[in-house]
């Protein structure tokens, strides 16, 4: 059976921006989504954030992209339409939606809210939905999913700044819970002051903890103390500040996604201490093993969050007025957004004002 | 002012057995031992394990190591006399020591009966006590140390085969526990087939765990399964075998201490699943990132256990009939049984039979 063309694959037009090949430039893009089903809730998106993992997907990095791929998995949206099974939310209401809009639902995972480890767990884009058809991201005037995944926002959030939390906030806001470092009184270390980190540091504040962000650039030390609220700044590379420091934190957050050392990391950590590490570097890194034994100390790794905890890091940031640090640009900058982010040159986050620009560009 | 030599340093003679250079080679060797202090308890050696460190500190392996050196600490023994305010045990008592004699006792560590994370930790040979006096271990007729250090041992034990328990039981019982495999149910691997190995399948089968064996060796299969009881082996080197296993395995106790591939071990891990180093390679083990991310997996290390765990270990053997399976040998035969453990040429465990041998080497 031949497969249908995108715009036609599905009953509802949809339009937004796709990379063709893996030059990764992006341009308008026709293609569908399906009906609102019984438990989906449909929704117009007003903000996409963009994640770094946009970039690695558009260009294939990782060698499983397919094309034309629309990206965006940090999707902020008003609610348009619901299933009539659904319960969440109603029309009218600020929603998201994350990394993923699937999952089995019946493995050991996903019974402990824990989609985000299922072994069929379903991204939100790059990926293929139980009915078989392609799933396309945020970067686009109309969103639908199964109501599991979509996250309901407060009113009082600002949607734009709000929008990096479904993955830049979740990926450092569970491994803080998991590891037992959300607590009054913890010192945690942030390795990394991008996209991820920065929003660490403020999650990790608002849990008590005394926050140390460690960085290869002395540069950041102004931005991480007074920006931030970072109670201390350690230049990773500085033997001296590492020296000082050994042995004080009760775990790190290790956000950096380029291969590095973690001998000088597992030396700042107190015995029993967790390194976690939520950035994804594609060789793998040396593990010095004496470190490790003589402190009984962890290396752990983490990826997003369940949704019920999606739903409740979004409820707790809007309890403590944490958003991310972004800079808005229209859909048509996209592709200027991208070779910035390449360069790291964003502070932290780009979000598309999908809502005021995308229709503009249509062809 | 000069150093007293070694048998005129304190009150107490002592003999016992020495390596004077790092050719590793041991020979008589007449030094001497501190008064029973008030908190001290000595006993009369009987038996004393050989564990694989015994092998590297004589060789120098590590680069610490001062001669001459006395090595052995899973020393066991009975109470010949004890200083005015010991209240753990009497004379006549079965006692042993094992990896380590003092700490600071005033640390985080030591508060919660971690003795062996205290940064200030002694051990039991090859280090400076509080006195400032060189330390020498249980290759030796007597031995003195302060309570605190001194494990009992329930009159139902046979002494000899509960002896190597004193590490290598305390090294695999102490992560069982506090990474939470030591519950009826999990699914435990054990790498590695040695000293620390075999014992470590004794104990999680106690716990009511189900045991996989996980061997670079073949030949190790019947021994693991109808000598040792576990459920099943798993030869590492076999993709096939490995791909079968998984994503099935709750913890896994790695005791191997030679550099070797951990990639396939997390792949063994269910989600959320700890891999505890408990072997020491000296050089790093290369991490693979995305594994431990994508399934939450933690690759943690552990060494030794506390006192106060020390002591409910070996209650838990005595209960559960728990001991080494070891091979008895005469304090002249350590030669030739350093060098068959440099070849691992031992089920599992020598054990140097001091009480009824070691006099009659008396120059």
């Amino acid at each position: 059976m031949a497969k249908a063309p995108p715009e036609e694959e599905h009953p509802v037009k949809a339009f937004g921006w796709a990379a063709r090949d893996q030059s990764g430039h992006l341009s308008p893009f026709n293609f569908s989504r399906r009906e609102t089903g019984d438990e989906d809730v449909r929704f117009k998106v007003l903000y996409c954030g963009i994640c770094h993992s946009d970039l690695h997907n558009i260009k294939n990095d990782w060698g499983f992209s397919f094309y034309p791929l629309v990206p965006g998995h940090e999707i902020v949206g008003e609610v348009t339409e619901v299933g009539s099974k659904v319960n969440k939310v109603k029309v009218g209401d600020k929603v998201g939606v994350g990394c993923m809009v699937g999952a089995c639902h019946s493995c050991e995972s996903c019974k402990n809210d824990l989609e985000n480890y299922c072994p069929k767990m379903i991204l939100t884009y790059n990926s293929i939905y139980h009915d078989g058809t392609f799933n396309y991201g945020g970067y686009s005037d109309t969103m639908v999913a199964n109501e599991r995944y979509i996250v309901h926002f407060p009113e009082n959030m600002p949607l734009d700044a709000s929008a990096p939390l479904l993955c830049a906030g979740i990926t450092v806001y569970s491994p803080l819970k998991y590891f037992g470092l959300a607590q009054p009184g913890k010192h945690i270390g942030v390795v990394g002051l991008g996209g991820l980190g920065h929003v660490a540091v403020k999650f990790a504040k608002a849990f008590g903890a005394k926050v140390t962000v460690i960085s290869t650039s002395p540069s950041k030390k102004d931005e991480a103390l007074e920006h931030l609220g970072a109670d201390s700044f350690l230049v990773s590379r500085d033997p001296d500040q590492i020296q000082a420091a050994m042995n004080t934190m009760d775990g790190i957050i290790d956000t950096v996604s380029a291969v590095h050392p973690i001998l000088p990391l597992l030396g700042l950590l107190k015995s029993h201490g967790t390194l976690v590490i939520v950035g994804a570097p594609d060789k793998p890194l040396e593990l010095p093993v004496f470190p490790l034994i003589s402190g009984r100390k962890m290396v752990a790794g983490s990826t997003m969050g369940g949704m019920k905890e999606t739903q409740e890091m979004i409820d707790f940031a809007a309890k403590h007025s944490i958003t991310a640090d972004i800079e808005v640009v229209s859909m048509d900058y996209v592709n200027t957004a991208m070779e910035r982010l390449a360069k790291n040159d964003v502070r932290y986050r780009f979000v598309i004002d999908i809502g005021n620009t995308l229709a503009a560009t249509k062809p």
